[in-house]
């Protein structure tokens, strides 16, 4: 009654790249052991090695990410590990827990159910070059292309913290990962009620693609947190600590929260209560999207035959929520147009019974939650586009928000997600587009021009002067 | 080790007036039987019962509410069930289950373990008044004390489900109520998924503030679905049925969802597609927020020796998500400034191993989740509030998003959220505040007056003139 093996009716990934070697760049870094693929921008110089890919390429890719273009964010060096060291890698599971447990990858392989299914990781950074031209934060300056979607394989996390047998009280499952980093080992937590939670996902995960875990996405065991911001998913994992309070580790602490709007980088520094406060940590991402085509910079000839344009993007919410809706206006919110979504994820939920992937249970049918972007896309007509002076998007979720018009800017620049725009400049018998901003320093995009054109990007209108209207200072 | 009963560390509801009768102008009605409170604002003339209490004494009474001042959504005629009759009324679970059960309430009560906690319920059309002087939708007038938190005795409902043994498919469960309308009883479902979960609280409840549930509120048994909108929470329950797809009832159907905005009245009758879209069926609440002091109308002396005026209002986020920070600006926008959050509910999860309350277990140490409203309140300096013109307020929740500047205006009019905005008059040595909108057909509030002056409430500025400023088209 199940289909054979060589027929599946979901997205498998797309070939990687047989050929990455280690780059000129990284031999001189503490990662001259990574090999990396040359198209991905670097944020943060040479090292420690924070890529996303050029969006139109992560774009083309499709569903999944290939482990090529996949965004990594590091804190620092990638821990070494030969291949012939995997499967002897050791991590615990400790705290407050009756069964102290330490094992290694070998034995969570054959003695755990592995399951296997698709995940969309973000970065809370993603975005947030547009808030460091509003106003500098204390964070590297993501593009839009900071987030990949992979096939993970690995353990359920509760069906491991249920063998360690949680004691009463125990409210957080603390994540260290063995990246040594000058505050100590990155750690982060998550709550133990989700830990325990089959809708949300939470796994330990080895395999990516189908493939060992590369060095760069946590060789050999990484957690995957669907939903989340990727800060959760701690890679190079070593310890599991339940625990009765949050992570103490610095990185969860003065990493990954969005400090209210008021807070600048200069007060930020004297608030310890504030970088404390539990309220300001972010798991659950928000709900975001982006226009991929047209890119920054295509041309669209307006002489040929062609009578629409098909715009095209991604879509994503939080904590396995669906987006519900995607909205384009061409008369800046005045009136707003239905696009067209796809969620390829809903075909893993129709695999057959008992389907197996790459070596772990394919099992999407019970589960209403969302872990994955989604793509929308809508055909305009050349006439409207030439008629407009930009394209704005945006995304609501299953909970009824909507990606708001205004910026939250905060002292981190995370989970930056106002309404994506897109702007129309006509050129001859061309129309030329101009995305918000580029990722690292590369200069372009209509955020930096009208803000060196003395616009407010604070104003509710993009900083732009609105034909036949007057500026709002 | 228990407290004694007497001492009670977390809020219990305020006493019930006494004396409520019924009033003269139910007694032509089918709801001749029903005793209510004459504060209550009546939304849909006399009859069917749809009400709200006057916002500021909503506010007064506290966390809880009382009986006499929660609101009511009635579709029809509350039916009639006498005393003497509760404990022997009836009601199945049936459909893709093992084992069909017919109950009575003494057999609720008798076989299983009752629990109690604080769920504050939301109408979805809670602030609708807004979005119907914006366009005319297809919903009744709420204002914005479209809410009330009650203490809720019952069953969680996962409990009854593994009673009957779910099916493999299974997916849905709907629930039916007593209230026979034009289209049928009244019904609707939600996902097997959130009933099997704890962390999501679904109850089936009779008792309201540790009394038998009054005739408006459900008697003699009703579901209780916190962080949803209260449209799932049906009265008079009769049947749960569990099926594999979401309810075909024509109120599941037909009534709470928020379909596009770009689709008007109109459009909307020849769309039974875009009704049937799941997507656009609403459950959990979205986030929220009110001012409710200033009330509409108060003054505020400037001559006095006060120096500073205290703004207090509500806040709310669904699906069981926390409000994380509430947000007020003076200067429509451009800077905000932090309020300060009470949250009453957290004081239940405080109580003592084993406590009882009204008959049911209190346990609410293990949950993380938030079933219901918080408070928020700023001390603004009385020369701050004079050179203002008015005080928005946003909420923002634990998934980060936040309240949008802009309202989503849609057919059915519900689960409007922009930013709740009080205009400032300067009248002599005093100031009068002025909230969007009163409800019912009660006239007053600036969104009224902005638009009989000729404002587009749509230019994203309220329609007002901003001083200094040109006027947005």
């Amino acid at each position: 009654e199940s289909e054979p093996e060589s027929f599946r009716t979901y997205p498998l990934p797309p070939r990687s790249r047989p050929d990455n070697n280690v780059l000129a760049e990284d031999l001189k870094t503490p990662d001259h052991h990574v090999a990396r693929d040359p198209r991905l921008i670097r944020l943060t110089g040479t090292h420690p090695f924070n890529v996303e890919a050029p969006l139109s390429e992560l774009f083309d890719e499709g569903f999944i990410t290939t482990k090529d273009l996949h965004y990594v964010r590091n804190h620092g060096a990638v821990p070494l590990v030969e291949d012939s060291e995997t499967m002897d890698w050791e991590f615990t599971i400790e705290g407050m827990i009756e069964t102290p447990i330490r094992m290694t990858l070998a034995q969570l392989i054959n003695e755990y159910e592995q399951v296997t299914y698709p995940v969309t990781l973000v970065c809370a950074g993603n975005r947030r070059k547009e808030q460091n031209i509003v106003r500098k934060t204390k964070g590297f300056s993501w593009g839009a292309a900071g987030l990949s979607t992979a096939l993970w394989t690995g353990v359920v996390i509760g069906d491991l913290i249920k063998a360690a047998g949680p004691k009463r009280g125990a409210k957080y499952v603390c994540f260290e990962g063995a990246d040594k980093l000058p505050n100590g080992y990155y750690g982060t937590c998550v709550k133990m009620n989700w830990a325990m939670d089959p809708n949300r996902g939470i796994m330990v995960a080895h395999r990516m693609n189908g493939e060992p875990l590369p060095p760069d996405h946590g060789k050999p065991l990484r957690v995957i947190v669907p939903g989340q911001i990727g800060g959760r998913s701690v890679k190079w994992l070593k310890r599991i600590i339940v625990t009765a309070a949050p992570s103490d580790n610095w990185y969860h602490i003065y990493d990954n929260r969005v400090l209210p709007t008021m807070i600048t980088p200069e007060m930020s520094a004297n608030m310890p209560d504030a970088w404390k406060d539990e309220r300001y940590a972010i798991y659950d991402l928000n709900t975001n999207s982006a226009t991929c085509y047209p890119a920054h910079d295509e041309r669209l000839a307006l002489a040929g035959n062609i009578q629409t344009y098909r715009v095209r993007g991604y879509a994503y919410a939080g904590g396995g929520k669906r987006v519900t809706r995607v909205e384009v206006t061409l008369d800046k919110g005045k009136s707003w147009i239905l696009a067209n979504i796809s969620y390829p994820e809903d075909e893993y939920r129709l695999a057959p019974e008992g389907e197996e992937l790459f070596g772990g249970r394919l099992d999407m049918s019970w589960r209403e939650a969302c872990f994955c972007w989604c793509f929308w896309y809508l055909d305009i007509p050349l006439s409207q586009l030439q008629a407009a002076d930009d394209i704005l998007v945006r995304a609501m979720d299953e909970s009824m928000m909507v990606q708001p018009r205004d910026m939250y800017w905060s002292v981190l620049g995370m989970m930056n997600n106002p309404w994506f725009r897109v702007v129309i400049h006509k050129e001859g018998h061309s129309l030329r587009f101009e995305h918000p901003a580029q990722p690292a320093l590369i200069p372009g995009g209509w955020m930096e021009r009208v803000k060196k054109n003395g616009g407010n990007l604070s104003n509710g209108y993009w900083g732009e002067k609105v034909s036949g209207e007057e500026e709002i200072p």
